[in-house]
């Protein structure tokens, strides 16, 4: 088979823990399908701010600009909160979106059988809830002029928030796409009645809708979605949106599922280039004790396959083998009931394997 | 006693009848505490476009100059949604914030006992929960420049956030005074890590915070606020943030606490003149049908007592009188367990008058 070249960016915290993991299910699957996975290691976010000197260095860069695909842990920790705007994890993060052109974020965010009861909400709301929050990633008031001034009130911090059609067209059509293949629905949320930004993207959403005439299109306004999502998870789809309200509707959707540490997510660009992480962080408090929760970043290898490679199969089974040790009572320490019985994250990461 | 001059906007959609079982409220007392209000009404939203032209006329906004304080029902519905920006009544909106400098928006996101099940959260997750939004309300992306322009990726358009330091530390201070009153717990959201204004919140939160040493400040991401409101409402005191975000995360709040419906609203400014309002909105499918609920609205009164006149006594009565009609079983459509068993809006502000 072709060689797909992998980038492994661990990063901090937990991040290399969880990763060790899913490179196991990327081994087993190169026996179990004959596939052959390339896997060359960056350094990235608070360890190459310590080694190299910036959160984003052009070794690494260059090293997932030649791969297929980039697989990442989590980057930050309090070591580097209160670092200058340079040397902070997140501008690397930004950074890397940026330059891998990762205009598409996507965020599934579906209830776990056994986390069911985790969820802050009463089961019978959450009931059927499976969405993804498609989020534009390299646009918006993220990445527009930012800068101080002298002013009558004092000095004066300006944002620009800025969105061409083109960039609205290619996440919406995103968007779109998703929700034909889903149950096709899709919401666009905007806040138009205030922002210029997003009536250009009503506007577009609008004049591209009828291209795609069997999917259901809602706007919902950024505040109203905000409710929407508490009052009526379940019968959302697909939301797509611009940076700054994905940032906020992806964390609060995927928090009322209660399976935070167990969701994975892909950050795409044109083509089938694609960054995979999973969607809880550092998690600085438990690094290195080998009590954290693989999953999420086993699933960000399926979601992997499923979008950037095709393969559809070696997904299914990655996904299936999660069920099935799920299924037989096997928890790490942040979803056990029962805390005495948890395993560690080496323990998860074999069952899962063995179950492949 | 002195007279207090009161604005009243009823507006559209549900505006009007709500509003006018407001008024038999303050009509009652007048009554019981010799207190003198001098009603001036006004016509605004999308009434006063079709009235007038435009959403805000002069006129309204002369009567509002002269008024110690706003009662204002709700705006808008569909039949001016498709309007130009112009002739919308959202235009009004922020059009009235502005001109009455009205900075401000405080938004407490309280559970009724009666409604506790009507919350999609479990019960024992909102228990306690009793928090305030206090948001930034005339800065920021909803009043910086906004315009288009041709870009190479076809049309552009871009909004900009501003913000200088005395427009945050007005509102900070207020964040960190409510907070006072409180339990000493404030909680105050940005996105310094990625925002030049959020940067400068922080910064002028950090050199506030010392003159205010008996609360207990966090700062939140915006982002991991959305899901912290969810995972645990009840540790959250007040919140202070900035307009857009505030936009999002109070109605986040008003709808976990299941009793959206009966929550009240203040916009002040300088000084001690206010605008008071109920959270909900127009609701114009139910308008004109006498079966809307006044509560909102009457709480709205109280605040309005609390905060602009120091009317304390008569603001309790009226909350009491509230607590006394719903212990007693009575209901609106939107609140009743037994639909069959609901009462109309001029009932339930008949009852609640009685009451007092
Ligand atoms: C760390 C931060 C810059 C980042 C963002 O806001 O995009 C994070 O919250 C995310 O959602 O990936
Ligand atoms: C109608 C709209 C302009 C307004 C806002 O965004 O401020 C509303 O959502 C509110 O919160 O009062």
């Amino acid at each position: 088979a072709e060689v797909k070249k992998i980038a492994v960016i661990a990063g901090d915290g937990i991040g290399p823990e969880v990763v060790g993991e899913a490179i196991k299910v990327l081994k087993k699957t190169e026996e179990l399908f004959g596939y052959k996975f390339e896997l060359e290691h960056g350094l990235f976010g608070g360890i190459a701010i310590d080694e190299k000197g910036t959160p984003l260095p052009q070794e690494t860069l260059d090293i997932c600009q030649r791969a297929d695909a980039v697989l990442l842990g989590a980057v930050g920790g309090p070591k580097w909160d209160n670092n200058s705007k340079e040397l902070r994890p997140e501008t690397g993060l930004l950074g890397i979106r940026k330059a891998l052109g990762l205009f598409s974020n996507i965020r599934p965010a579906v209830v776990f059988d056994c986390l069911k009861d985790a969820s802050t909400l009463k089961p019978e709301v959450l009931e059927g809830t499976d969405l993804i929050v498609v989020r534009e990633l390299t646009g918006g008031i993220y990445f527009g002029e930012k800068f101080r001034r002298e002013g009558a009130g004092g000095q004066e911090a300006v944002d620009t928030c800025v969105y061409n059609v083109q960039e609205i067209e290619r996440i919406v059509r995103q968007g779109f796409e998703i929700a034909q293949k889903r149950r096709k629905k899709l919401a666009s949320v905007d806040k138009a009645n205030v922002l210029e930004t997003s009536r250009l993207w009503r506007e577009t959403v609008n004049k591209i809708a009828p291209e795609y005439p069997d999917v259901e299109l809602e706007h919902v306004l950024v505040d109203n979605c905000a409710m929407q999502l508490l009052r009526r998870p379940s019968s959302f789809d697909v939301i797509v949106t611009e940076n700054m309200f994905g940032d906020i509707l992806s964390d609060e959707a995927a928090m009322l599922t209660g399976s935070i540490g167990m969701l994975s997510s892909a950050s795409l660009g044109e083509g089938s280039f694609g960054l995979y992480e999973p969607v809880h962080g550092s998690a600085p408090d438990i690094a290195g004790q080998g009590i954290s929760n693989p999953i999420a970043t086993i699933l960000s290898v399926a979601l992997m396959f499923q979008l950037t490679f095709g393969y559809a199969e070696a997904a299914e089974v990655i996904e299936r083998a999660v069920k099935q040790v799920l299924d037989a009572g096997h928890r790490t320490g942040d979803i056990a009931v029962d805390k005495s019985q948890a395993i560690g994250t080496t323990a998860m990461g074999d069952l899962i394997v063995a179950a492949m």
